[in-house]
């Protein structure tokens, strides 16, 4: 394991100058005019995964952006571990707040990073967290040291809902066999107070719209008389909370798993400064429903936010149009035990009862994923915390993330196995945001933690089964 | 007078060919990249003043976007008419609802106009309709019928506000004086209903924008914690209107003068049908005030309208961010005795006053113009009745038109005069809208009409100077 380290240190910044490599692919899922990126980005994986010492490396298509996998099975006594990550990242814009170009990472020091943090797009979210396995794995066998059978997985649809992941694990089930997987997708409350996600919550996310007259009209000829479909949509929207911020859509709340007293005492004993939270943010006022810390609202209450609006003329100066249609993307985070489809549904039936006969809406489910619960119990969870209390020296807390992994659920489903959620980003990386960046201490330490996790991991594996 | 009529009945085809000329010039004002096509709009409005006939012919330069003047002056005891227009066009997206390109005018047949309308940006609104005086002009000068002395004041920023043009004319009293103004830039009730506007609505315009956090955000990550600026826009807007569609902004109503019962009763004679006006707007109910009917709504009622509305992503698939802000573009159609700066202010005083503590707002005025009532006991107006009389072979009822042309009560401010507002559109003629054309029946009827305005406006004038 000294060996291991070392190997470690003496590379670290070669190591930033091959991740910006990868970084400068500018692997945007959602939008069709980066496919052949999403290939690049795809094969740089692959080729960095062979660098690092993995066997059986191959770029997999499916009906979607690529699948990476590669592996190293030195001993069927072993355990095995399937590392899961994405290479693709999301949009950029609006590309005008970014300080630098978001596919030409460079390294500059922060408040929060002294040392340096590096900024591009997907520098954190999810490349950069990959990145510290590859490189942690290529110190391991590097060194010889191979406590674990490893498997990697990377996809490149993670930022889209893994849209078909699903069924690549189903037809891969033998060769993707785990006992655990790890994933390096959250983040850590500060650089000082490390912690691991044992919960994520799920999302529905839907996109509506409105139209009033079949064709855009002079809002003078006809205001006043005729719908206006940005009007209605904001009447729509506005009336899917209440005052309290509890949201109105009927049967919304009935499968909520309500959290009890002593995991809301738990959630509410994680450090967390408010007044920092606030002035990091430049708020007056935090916001949310009625009866519920902030820690509480983002981690085990269900939301429903607006992603994005649109609708008749958005340019310079005045235009008095009244448009024939606007349009909303709406997301519904969601808690254990709430269903993405079934909410939408919910969703789509309040929508269309609420609007009034002067428009026609529509509403499409554009994807979703179920919430994750991880028991914190298990050998895997103990050695996420022994490994990161090693290398932090302090015992990390357990969170509630607010955010979605939507795959995580459906690898429980199709591969049987529980993932441990092992991140090194903060929440102030500004990832899905302009100057998206991720720390070198959060890289270098991602990757010294990761091989005592194997490390502890096998130990507490092998004990489990001799006792 | 016959002599005039055959000039403009042997010369309309090629006449289509030369308004086409300058419908091919996207003279789009609020577009700054459209800068230049503004001067040659302006230049090919100069030339076909000189082509027509016009003399002292001049482009003025302004600080926004120039005018075009021309003048006839034969007699110093001849009533002097100055004739406004624009050459300006609104913008034209969205781009994917023209069946042909907007700049690259056609004639084609549709049901309303069955001898075919001319499709492109401008075609009605307003360089069709100017063209109609040109050509009008043109053929009374080559027959030299010149029953008053003309002035042509042709603007480029009608449809963003009229910005420079109220200091054009303080500049350039002498040279614009004149007995009345004659404006083609409003409608007909149909083609077999001529109709003559008596009064516009005002307007004030505003930009405003919500800001939660100050910079976008994962919403997964702050979403049910931090206050998303869309969806308090669309709270903050949905609060602007009662059940009732009563503007709930404190005061709004306060200065409205409200129409008699006499008055309203005109105004539900003019020909309406229902039925027939949501069918050809597709749309199932009507929308609007409590208490009015449609014309009432459009004719004699303020209003406030959502014409554009920005924020987060709004490209292709799903994107979880939390905006940093949410935009919006506000007009509100004033009546009298409203005034378009106060109403901006009453908006604003409520727009803040109702904007939670968790974001900031802010409210930009961008522009506004003040209703208008013009006579209907004037010769100028009497001379129009019987000029459309005359063409259309029915007596043309007096319609308030919704729309608002600011400069017309600027005009009575500094010049002194009162406009007569005899155009020929039609509702249905798309203008502000994708495939905005105008009928070849609507332009010819014009270029007849013009004449006999004249004609009646001299007659009528020098027998009030008689008796």
């Amino acid at each position: 394991m000294e060996k291991v380290q070392k190997y470690i240190a003496d590379r670290k910044n070669a190591m930033v100058e091959e991740l910006n490599e990868w970084l400068r692919i500018p692997s945007i899922s959602s939008l069709p005019d980066h496919k052949e990126d999403m290939y690049k980005a795809a094969e740089w994986a692959k080729a960095a995964l062979i660098r690092s010492g993995a066997e059986n490396v191959n770029v997999y298509k499916t009906e979607g952006h690529p699948v990476v996998y590669g592996e190293k099975l030195t001993d069927p006594d072993k355990p095995t571990v399937l590392v899961y990550g994405h290479y693709d990242v999301q949009p950029v814009d609006p590309l005008d707040l970014w300080d630098n170009p978001p596919f030409e990472p460079v390294v500059k020091k922060t408040d929060i990073h002294p040392e340096g943090a590096i900024f591009g797009r997907g520098s954190c979210d999810d490349k950069g967290q990959v990145f510290m396995h590859f490189k942690a794995f290529e110190a391991m066998v590097a060194n010889n040291y191979l406590p674990v059978n490893f498997k990697f997985m990377i996809e490149g649809e993670e930022e889209i809902g893994s849209p078909h992941l699903g069924k690549f694990c189903e037809e891969n089930k033998e060769m993707l066999k785990n006992d655990m997987i790890l994933v390096s997708d959250t983040g850590i409350i500060s650089n000082s107070i490390p912690s691991i996600t044992s919960s994520l919550r799920g999302l529905s996310y839907v996109q509506v719209e409105v139209t009033g007259a079949n064709r855009d009209l002079h809002s003078g000829t006809y205001g006043g008389a005729v719908a206006n479909p940005i009007n209605i949509l904001c009447d729509l929207i506005s009336k899917m909370m209440d005052e309290n911020k509890h949201i109105t859509i009927p049967g919304f709340y009935d499968k909520v798993m309500e959290a009890g007293k002593e995991e809301r005492e738990m959630i509410n004993k994680a450090p967390f400064d408010l007044e920092d939270y606030k002035s990091k943010l430049d708020i007056k006022e935090v916001f949310g429903e009625t009866g519920f810390s902030v820690m509480e609202r983002t981690g085990i209450r269900p939301t429903l936010d607006l992603n994005g609006i649109w609708g008749g003329f958005t340019g310079e100066g005045a235009k008095t149009v009244l448009p024939s249609k606007a349009f909303a993307k709406v997301s519904m985070r969601l808690v254990p035990n709430q269903d993405p489809k079934e909410i939408a549904e919910l969703f789509e039936m309040y929508f269309r009862s609420i609007a009034p006969a002067y428009v026609k809406v529509d509403v499409k489910y554009l994807h979703g994923g179920l919430p994750v619960i991880t028991p914190i119990d298990t050998p895997e969870y103990k050695a996420a915390e022994m490994a990161m209390e090693k290398t932090f020296g302090i015992k990390p807390v357990s969170t509630r993330e607010g955010g979605s992994i939507p795959i995580i659920a459906t690898f429980e489903q199709v591969l049987g196995t529980k993932s441990v959620l092992m991140g090194f980003g903060l929440d102030t990386d500004a990832i899905h945001s302009p100057n998206e960046h991720y720390g070198l201490f959060n890289l270098y330490r991602g990757m010294e933690t990761i091989p005592y996790f194997f490390k502890y991991y096998s130990e507490l594996k092998n004990s489990a089964l001799n006792s």
